[in-house]
């Protein structure tokens, strides 16, 4: 089954399109180790998302022992829910290829962030697992992302850029994901922090799936993003929260806090998806 | 010692502008562990180089075992000369922050390559270490670089646009890197695969360190590349070359064999560099 396929399942079942970051922070997290952590918010929570997401900056942080934990850890999901990789890697062809074969093969996570600075080549090698999903970066959701992505571009190899004129930076990796999206295994990283830019993402690619990180601590608006980023079947956007649910509490409770918050948050995607279908 | 001087300390003492990729694959490695080879490879060549750059690629492939052997690859390593972490990562600003620290202290490398896409907020957090060196991606040695970073682009940030008109991408990021540059900590990745590229980033930026990767099996022809890379000092141009080197035999004389490549690169490169300090 496909990556896309195997995401709407879970999301069907939970009926929740919210996705959790598990990003463990020794300064934020209660006094337990990482691997009791993750599993405690992983038992509180899997029933209520549609994918874990594990950014390996996080594990990485920790030396060797870090990337066991990460390791045990999409081996303790094991398959409830899809297991995305946020490693926003990118590198030429055959190192590219090491790295999805670590993270797809190795690790067994269903899908991964990817960068697109390198071009086509850096993102295909992720793209030949059949039943795997990539991610490629476009709009991200930090301050400084206009910085590149909000570059006027003129993109010379599209024959039709004489009659749009310059487009975003973030506005041609749309595009060309779009051209780059064999077997409907890429998806696009929006951040909710710039609702306008994710209404322009969804214009560009009208039913591709998107990963929209942001809202909480970062600033990003829930309720904003899903009316930007919704497709017109309700089912390709999901979005992502990690520190507003996982430390919700740094006390014995953290599980049930963090459980409570999911579930808010869970209910409060769905509250605008049903607006949105009925309206 | 700031990196920059650390790195040029250890070219002028072993004469060598040429840095050596430490890229384990099972599929082109004589029959040793990744930690007796890197081991081995070190041994031959720790005299006739400036840096040794591992890429993460090849490590967590393995799986956290990767990651223990590039660990234990940095301690062998042990300061003889600089160690770059080529990890091509960039996150938001507190997840930068997160592989900085990995990178940096706990994995003890002395720099590390970081994409710019995310913008300055997902650089600025590796360029906190004072005795730490970035280089930024800039042209990438890959057939798809330009799929990106050959984009015609217009920097609305920048007040000299007007004058000089639409720049490539990857001009519009020297160009960054110039302002981001804070202490010398940052350099420029330029590929050996597109000389006049390359010659276009040493226009931008005349002094700027680049790391200049694609000699060999990647195509790019190495005196041309160091004619189109080098400063007025002759120390601003490092040479990286992988396979072609660690490579050179899957024999048991694989070390000598790599000696042997190592030596005739170095002295090709201080050739060149002679010529073109003589002219």
């Amino acid at each position: 089954m496909s990556f896309h396929a195997r995401l709407t399942a879970a999301a069907r079942t939970n009926n929740s399109w919210l996705c959790i970051g598990l990003d463990p922070d020794p300064t934020l997290m209660p006094p337990v180790s990482v691997l009791e952590f993750n599993k405690a918010i992983i038992d509180a929570t899997r029933d209520l998302v549609c994918a874990y997401k594990p950014n390996l900056a996080f594990y990485q942080t920790f030396g060797p022992a870090g990337l066991e934990m990460l390791f045990e850890t999409v081996r303790y999901i094991d398959g409830a829910v899809p297991v995305i990789a946020d490693a926003k890697c990118a590198d030429v062809g055959h190192t590219a290829a090491a790295y999805a074969h670590g993270l797809l093969q190795t690790f067994g996570c269903d899908a991964v962030t990817v960068n697109p600075y390198l071009g086509y080549d850096g993102v295909e090698p992720f793209l030949a697992f059949e039943d795997k999903g990539v991610f490629l970066l476009c709009r991200t959701s930090n301050p400084g992302a206009a910085d590149l992505q909000g570059l006027r571009c003129i993109d010379p190899s599209d024959g039709q850029t004489e009659r749009r004129g310059a487009e975003l930076l973030f506005e041609v990796v749309a595009r060309k994901a779009l051209s780059w999206n064999s077997g409907d295994r890429l998806g696009l990283v929006v951040g909710a922090t710039s609702p306008r830019e994710l209404q322009r993402v969804r214009e560009i690619c009208p039913n591709m799936l998107l990963l929209i990180p942001g809202v909480g601590p970062q600033g990003g608006d829930l309720e904003e993003s899903i009316h930007a980023g919704i497709d017109s079947s309700g089912e390709s956007a999901i979005i992502n929260a990690s520190r507003q649910v996982i430390y919700a509490s740094r006390g014995g409770d953290f599980p049930a806090a963090a459980r409570e918050v999911a579930l808010h948050l869970r209910d409060r995607i769905n509250a605008v998806r049903q607006s949105v279908s009925l309206s």
